[in-house]
């Protein structure tokens, strides 16, 4: 068991750790940082034994939800969409047709479920093909990191 | 540079290590020890851009190919099937209509391409999930080792 921080996270993977913990529990396996197109990066991508894509905004503080001018553009990336924050945060601010985590570092639970919006199946395969893509390619850095990527 | 061998590894995981490195420059990424089905376990499975599934098996030894009697029921999960072995291998050995690469653990060549034999699509869509679903959890357990499955 370890009940120290990690001190080299920032909140935001800090609530992240907590949450993929959680969604391994319910079966999903998580990547960090994914990006589904240029320009976009999600803290937390999801994959469900069906295929499900769902995707977890985490927020450390008011001010990194009020700074995010760009969670709109995420959902249609996502059959579900969910903020995950701390029990300190403030979720009345948090539109309610979203889905609702509450996270520590340790482990997450789910408040709210996000409204699901099915992806498209040809989108839905073009991301899980992404997400097999960057999960491996972290992979492949950690197993092997003097590996020179060509 | 790394000029040393990794003294953890095993000879055939060494050869997975240069036939990795390798098709990660042809763009394809890879796992290891890929379950497809019960019983059946590959070295390396690779993934390319456009859903394209690679068997590689690494064989250390005449031995080593020699007590293999599972490797035809590889075939029926892949579009290519390969052999990695080191230059000693006595290649003369191996089925013609299977594809060889050349392999070291620092980096390999595909000296004969395995034939195309495309999977069916929802076979490669499954296959492309459990892909998924085998690099995140890898990718998971690296990152966060003190995590507890459920």
């Amino acid at each position: 068991m370890d009940m120290n921080p990690v001190p080299q996270l920032m909140p935001g993977q800090l609530l992240a750790r907590g949450v993929s913990r959680h969604l391994a529990g319910l079966g999903l396996v998580t990547v960090e940082e994914f990006v589904p197109v240029r320009g976009l990066r999600v803290d937390v991508l999801a994959l469900g034994p069906k295929g499900e894509i769902w995707i977890v905004e985490c927020k450390s503080s008011r001010a990194d939800y009020m700074s995010d001018g760009k969670w709109h553009g995420y959902l249609e990336w996502c059959d579900r969409f969910f903020w995950a924050v701390d029990t300190e945060f403030p979720t009345d601010l948090l539109p309610t047709d979203t889905g609702l985590i509450i996270a520590d570092a340790y482990d997450a639970e789910v408040i709210r479920m996000g409204p699901e919006d099915k992806l498209a199946p040809a989108r839905r395969k073009v991301m899980i093909q992404k997400f097999a893509t960057h999960a491996a390619r972290r992979l492949q850095a950690l197993r092997d990191p003097e590996m020179v990527l060509g």
